[in-house]
């Protein structure tokens, strides 16, 4: 192609709404243009990309087995209101009225449609397994719209659909899509991870997430170098970092603390390392009646190691021996509720001597400690040399509740962790029978009984990866594409094309070879002066590069410099379509 | 592919709903399933057909230089309050507010977007010209959606936009894109036609509609067999069908026409023939205030002649000498208008003797008549003989006011004109300044100045083309596809697939086969019986189908059947493949 049967339009400065590097290079590079908040054009060069990533996807997923199709973005509340999510989901859902005064929804997601047709179609377990899958238009109503396509309103995503008859089959169909997303994310050529995620209400251990890799990333994926150990932070396995507790030592001694309301702050003025002292959350629960008013509300006590987070995901897991726990809909106490509980105000909280009885869930870390610090529910005031069972009854509950940091031991015993950040861009979830249940979804087994499917759900962010890919790869001059997602592969830039006879003729040839090749390449016929159409096509991020000029043609040579190469290279213009060829791995 | 790997759905009744045949043969294969009112999903089977019409669209407008971008679903309604298309378009406009009770709209059509996209980006007459188009969701609410995706309220359309310096080369522009089209209607294998269509408020003469052929048209398509004329039946100009008006030979008489109120009665009650009678439709206008109340209405004769019917579109054109004319918004006039002017009711009006003055159009066929028949203005009476200039004044204007009837002269003079039905399916447009004054969208021109573009618009409904080809091609099995855009392009029938080894592996090569050459072949390993198999596939509407069984194949035949092939053919199951490729125009 030649770019001016193109359209190429680079910024100098990003616009003043662009706090990430992604979406800077991205409006400077004319990739997308914004519309409204969230709201993105893609323009032809990001169009080319994202064409790139969804044929990628599109190709893998074919040949796992998956069915294409697409449903409509408007869809009736009805299908919502069956699964409870019309209702349920919050003020991302974007809903509206049609003129007749009905209700639809633009989908974020469609379980409900696709659940709708395999109750319609899928009649026979002869049926099955079928994945259906669609790449499709989405819309979310965030809040707070920001980092471009990164988190935008509207995007594109493949979400798929599995359906299957049993247990068994449905955890084939996932390790195939486990292995469908591995083999996508190699073929775009990302740095990526799949990382074991939280299931939340639906249980098990079948969800992974696909990390692209970037230090700016939102996600802390933990893993372990030395094992295939990995998983997101919200569920890597915390062991306890105490081996066994010891046994005291000390007396417990009240110790005067005025002003000194955290761990740190504690632990300095006691001159102890701040491993030595416990951190007091207090979460709340409430029940409520049918009308939605709350009846009653519970207090709960968690202890991690002053050194330590609280891990809310795992928190909201908790069950204690007697059937209590938080479950999902927990949030942090209110300052009424703390001083009732523990007679003074956060800060100086601890689990010796409650006013009023609190159920305690201690880390694994904190159940070992001995000789510990922590408040004495006295204003101003904590305990030293605290040890449990002497000073205060056993934990009621010891459980995994804090976030793992670098070096904890891994959970598989194979090494230690590391941490590393992360951008999300596939999922992939065993739903069982949530939806299927929810909609009564069902198909004849082979006993001639309706029988609920068992679902898995897998999405791929389609416009969130040229985002996720930029996070990973760029540098000072602009974007780094891989050769497979990037809007053109090579970029013939002829210094005078409108004035040197000669250089036409060289761009045209190697342009034309290149085409006949297969090549996606485009010949810069823009007339724009040597300095400006370099840095434009740097920022663009095409990986490789021909220039022509008089000067060198008159030597015979060209120059040919890839994306990341420090340097251009002199190369003969006879070899020029050879060099390039055996930099794509093609043959010539 | 296997048919095990794909999805297919075939019924053997249409739904209650589907009214017209490709709705029916399009649900019953399979392309479609209704989600609500007007939205459909696209089902594996239908989204193949779709995506190589959108490829054949896409290569097509690629090659005439046009650019391909995405503009989001959800639009912020500023800009098409820039328009005034916020307010004027009517309830076909899906309106809503996000979270922040900020106005949007579901994109129907984005000249306000695409217009904002040119005036940011396109800053100099060197840019120019250039034509963004995309390939999108869109969305309509109709109030009474039909015919399936023919008519439905979200469906797919590809919408481009010209940006051009001036008129003349907004001129060739549209000269390009007029040949893009008919490029794109002949790969598509369709038969079609382009018809001039009527402009509108813009004016001028560069509208034309892209109407495939099909008896089942919603449109009536004139034009002349012996020549180039062809435009839709708003716009096709009426001559005359009188040279020149006769001399009177009656004299003017009044009779009694009780009971008989329309010109076929009356004709047939005085033994005339209809062509004698004289219509008379009285039209209204109103004058309204700022505040859209109305001050004012005007009530206007048009004469057509008993056997034609009025034109509303020319009629809505129609501007007398003194300036005053019909404009876009007339209405037929109230029975309480008719009376206050007429002194009449309905059924027995005529132009000869106002009760009150009333301005006179004639047909410029009832211009030419003498002796005529017309009503009387006075219930249960008709006037007879009656003669212009004697009888009447002459009429206040003589326009084309009518629809062209089949046998009309040309207006080229080239022949007789003849009409078909059609399903428009693409339209060309130019749009000139309208939008792009609306919203202060300019250049810099070669003086430096700014200068408004000269706008096109050009659509293509992609999923109406669907149902336009189901429409113009089906038989009473099913649908008849064009090879271009079948699901697929050669089925395989294998009968006894899982109990013969021979028909396995002759199924199996000849699969291989046709895909190492780039057929888009698929196997039928369903193990469905023959003729159950054979029906889904006439219905779906496969062009090519071979079969392979155990007796042929023990005499080494197969059975080759094109879809419009009266009779299966036996081939030599060594000849089948280069068979198919002859068929298919392949080289061997």
């Amino acid at each position: 192609m030649k770019a001016s049967q193109f359209f190429i339009s680079t910024l100098k400065e990003a616009p003043a709404d662009a706090e990430i590097v992604s979406h800077k290079l991205m409006t400077r590079a004319g990739f997308i243009k914004k519309l409204g908040a969230g709201l993105y054009n893609y323009m032809p060069m990001g169009l080319r990309t994202i064409r790139k990533v969804e044929n990628i996807v599109r190709d893998e997923l074919n040949k796992a087995g998956c069915v294409e199709l697409v449903m409509p973005v408007v869809q009736p509340a009805e299908l919502w209101q069956e699964t409870g999510r019309f209702e349920k989901m919050g003020d991302e859902l974007l809903r509206f009225k049609d003129r007749h005064d009905r209700d639809f929804v633009i989908q974020p997601t469609a379980e409900e449609v696709v659940t709708d047709i395999a109750r319609q179609e899928l009649r026979s377990y002869r049926q099955l397994p079928k994945n259906f899958y669609q790449i499709q238009t989405k819309f979310r109503d965030e809040r707070r719209p920001r980092f471009g396509i990164m988190r935008g309103r509207e995007f594109t995503m493949k979400d798929a659909y599995s359906f299957d008859r049993d247990v068994e089959s449905a955890g084939k169909t996932y390790d195939g899509m486990f292995a469908a997303y591995s083999r996508i994310f190699q073929r775009l050529g990302l740095q990526f991870r799949a990382v074991a995620a939280d299931t939340g209400a639906i249980g098990g251990d079948r969800s992974h997430e696909f990390q692209v890799i970037a230090d700016t990333g939102e996600d802390a994926i933990v893993y372990c170098p030395t094992s295939d150990y990995a998983a997101n932070i919200e569920l890597a396995e915390a062991v306890s970092l105490i081996a066994q507790r010891g046994a005291a030592s000390q007396a417990m001694e009240k110790v005067t603390t005025p002003g000194k309301s955290t761990c740190g702050d504690v632990a300095e003025l006691l001159g102890l390392p701040l491993s030595q002292t416990v951190k007091s959350l207090v979460l709340a629960t409430d029940e409520t009646n049918d009308k939605g008013e709350i009846v009653e509300s519970t207090v709960w006590l968690f202890l991690v190691r002053g050194d330590h987070e609280l891990n809310e995901v795992k928190a909201g897991k908790v069950q204690l021996p007697d059937g209590t726990g938080l479950k999902a809909g927990f949030r942090f106490a209110t300052e009424k509720e703390i001083v009732a509980h523990f007679g003074t105000q956060p800060g100086y909280l601890g689990p010796v001597k409650l006013a009023q009885p609190v159920k305690v869930i201690a880390d694994r870390t904190v159940a070992n400690m001995a000789d510990f610090v922590c408040g004495a529910n006295d204003a101003g005031f904590h305990l030293r040399g605290v040890n449990w069972g002497r000073d205060l009854p056993e934990p009621d509950l010891i459980a995994d509740i804090r976030n793992v940091v670098e070096g904890d031991p891994s959970p598989d015993g194979q090494g230690v962790l590391a941490i590393q950040r992360g951008i999300e861009v596939g999922h992939v979830f065993y739903l069982g029978t949530k939806y299927s249940k929810a909609m009564n979804a069902t198909f004849l087994d082979v006993d001639g009984k309706p029988k609920h499917f068992e679902m898995g759900c897998y999405g791929i962010g389609i416009t969130r990866i040229l985002g996720a890919a930029i996070e990973q790869r760029h540098d000072e001059r602009g974007i780094v594409w891989p050769e497979a997602i990037a809007p053109f592969t090579v970029v013939i830039c002829p210094v005078g094309y409108d004035r040197s006879e000669a250089v036409k003729a060289a761009a045209d040839e190697l342009h034309a070879q290149l085409l006949a090749k297969g090549v996606d390449v485009i010949l810069d016929d823009r007339g724009e002066r040597p300095g400006a159409m370099f840095a434009d096509w740097e920022l663009i991020g095409v990986p490789h590069r021909v220039v022509f000029g008089d000067k060198g043609l008159k030597e015979g040579l060209a120059e040919y410099q890839g994306r990341q190469d420090a340097e251009a290279a002199k190369v003969p213009v006879t070899e020029v379509l050879n060099h390039l060829l055996s930099r794509l791995q093609i043959a010539g």
